[in-house]
């Protein structure tokens, strides 16, 4: 390779686990650090700057003029969500957010992943009423404008869907990548109006145990919470990184339940009933159930589990030539926040801890880095969470062990990513 | 105002501070504490429940259908930019960010605010290259596909223009809001690489102390950065809110200085080189300067100072009767975190403490809150940062008193917002 540079090398006491993973550490340190480290494989390495840069057309001319509202580049069509709808309709199913194109924690508003059970309802803000009601001292009803009076949080909170990550529960190995098996998630600060401020003002009666939360899509998607949730953490979100919650996300307002399963977190937000038990909707009773190995059926399972998965590298994404990686990858938990995420190239052999990108939020996506020297061999890439009440993620064998196949809900296992000696990244089952 | 509901009121004790301001924890501490703070003026409340929900017409079809890259509301299309550009010019000029309609502390990256010097370059990221030269040892060029290779870490960070609420020097008032004043300072998570690492594998001679950063825009927008800045928390990003760097943000790469003055921040980044002294380039002699009323200029004024402005209510936001309002804004320091935001109802002569909102993020735009029962009477709003090294945001008085008013840029004093009886809200000088 002329003119490939190879300035920074990794030495043997680097390496902190199988198969070519590295100290957490070596870049945070500093340039003595990675001095100390030369020795072994390569950083990817810039070319030696022989030439001179050339003046490209567009240094040339002016550039574009501004715009209200801003767009991606062109050149990034390919960065977006693939979706698949149930058959016969054009709104009712899934589309999914391509983490294997993405970095960082927050997942821009245009590609935060959907799930809608009769499309997207296109709802007027003025005309849309939030009604609170039920066994209340004072059934209540909002306006978009008189919600906005009240005080406001924001928090970073995860979404993830029920049905995130079932591929798993496939006897084969899905040949696919993140965002067909994982793109189910997605993270944002979102901003509203404590739910349990409103249900204070309705006054709660004290045998209302559970709500009702209802949609205003044509499917009047609707689900039962927990009082207690309702109280702690709950939120009814107003916005989303800052602009108001996309109509995908539920405009103009969405429940917003940290931690619980993506469908109890109601979009376009039209209804909360007090009740004393739960109401058994057809969203909670036909679908979101996790049935047994024997028949017999878990309701109401409500946290999302610890996970994790590697982003970077993953199907789609090959490698070029042996040398130094990053590996890096997202962790979350509806249990609270991320402690650790371990990291191994050797199936689970031997295991390595990876940093945790700061800050760690409770209930929020968090990004996980470790350098990897890849030799050029076949490599068996995993992830494993733990949270910070010391769950750790499963390993699809245990995950199945309990479970079974039979559902296709809170899929959490870890996924594992085969390396071949020609650089592919294929998803396996190891 | 019939079926109009008051169910939380305000008692004299909540009082923090003159004209109105109420205890900041008065929503945090839940149910018991509200109710036992009924006393005086009430929340804007909902109304109470005596009709049923109507059927709207979005809940009798099905919604819309999926797509690749989502987009706001078309009932949100005034949540824009606005901007103006130099004369016969299309893309110099600059683009404001909306925060008096936007909530939270990240930006949404389509209406992140813009300076441009010469428009929006449309950069093929297969060609653009990067070079690092100059008084390092091994001249280096990288393509993006090489620097993607590097370990990246993510931050999240302001960027502000040097020329934001350049208005505050005027000698009058300018009769506008916080999206003309402040509209040139926006956050986002960033993801990108170290430069500390490449300028280290290139190899920086000891006697250079600057380096050159250079756009590829037709501009060629190129500031002078001390190397130690280059060497503590700059990044090259490449990611901006979880997607790539748009190309109003520098796309395909940008420099991140977390803290400094906008323009450091050189966008469509084409090239750093090592030097012993500044460059003194046209944007750092001819502009970005402070000149006093001397005469003489202050030259590489580089943080932006602490500084916070009051988001909701100002102009453009009509306050809806007496009663109780949440304050709300955003702090913001270049030297750091953000420790206490204080704000007054009365013109300046007693401060309340805001709540900040968590995590607080060094270099980070800070959300602060606090409650207000506004009495139907005139009140002067104001907010005032203070940051962990201690700094604290200057009256205009001050600042004019140090500067003068012959510059525009680093303009970080308070900002006023008369509320009349009527409930307009207009930009004043206390």
């Amino acid at each position: 390779m002329p003119k490939n540079r190879s300035m920074v090398h990794m030495s043997g006491p680097d390496m902190v686990a199988g198969n070519g993973l590295l100290n957490r550490r070596i870049f945070l340190s500093g340039g003595a650090a990675v001095t100390a480290a030369v020795g072994g494989t390569a950083l990817p390495g810039a070319a030696l700057a022989g030439e001179t840069l050339s003046v490209e057309p567009w240094m040339k001319l002016p550039g574009l003029g501004f715009v209200g509202y801003g767009q991606p580049s062109n050149y990034e069509v390919k960065v977006a969500r693939t979706w698949n709808t149930a058959p016969g309709t054009t709104g009712t199913g899934a589309a999914r957010t391509p983490h294997h194109l993405l970095d960082g924690t927050i997942t821009p508003n245009g590609l935060h992943f959907e799930r809608s059970h009769s499309g997207i309802p296109d709802i007027n803000p003025d005309t849309h009423r939030f009604l609170v009601h039920g066994r209340v001292k004072r059934p209540l009803i909002f306006t978009l404008e008189s919600l906005e009076r009240y005080p406001r949080e924001s928090r970073v909170a995860f979404l993830e869907c029920g049905g995130n990550g079932q591929l798993l529960y496939q006897k084969e190995p899905a040949p696919v990548g993140v965002q067909a098996i994982h793109g189910l998630v997605s993270c944002a600060e979102w901003t509203g109006v404590k739910l349990s401020l409103l249900l204070q003002e309705a006054g709660v009666d004290p045998k209302a145990k559970w709500i009702l939360a209802e949609g205003a899509d044509a499917a009047g998607m609707s689900r039962s919470i927990p009082v207690a949730k309702a109280m702690d953490d709950a939120l009814i979100a107003l916005y989303q990184n800052g602009e108001r919650v996309r109509p995908s996300n539920g405009y103009p307002m969405r429940l917003l339940l940290p931690g619980y399963e993506g469908n109890m977190n109601v979009k376009w937000l039209r209804r909360i009933k007090l009740t004393e038990g739960p109401t058994m909707t057809k969203d909670e009773t036909s679908k979101y159930t996790i049935t047994l190995p024997d028949g017999k059926s878990l309701q109401f399972v409500l946290p999302q589990e610890g996970k994790s998965v590697i982003t970077q590298p993953s199907p789609g994404l090959a490698m070029k030539g042996p040398g130094l990686y990053e590996i890096s990858g997202l962790a979350w938990s509806g249990y609270g926040r991320i402690t650790k995420v371990e990291v191994s190239a050797d199936g689970g052999k031997s295991w390595a801890p990876a940093a945790l990108q700061p800050p760690v939020l409770s209930k929020a996506l968090t990004r996980f880095r470790i350098p990897w020297r890849w030799n050029g061999g076949p490599a068996v890439l995993q992830s494993r969470a733990t949270d910070e009440t010391g769950y750790v993620q499963p390993t699809r064998e245990k995950m199945i062990a309990a479970r079974g196949n039979r559902t296709i809900y809170h899929a959490n296992a870890i996924t594992t990513w085969g390396v071949s000696d020609k650089g592919e990244v294929k998803h396996v089952y190891a």
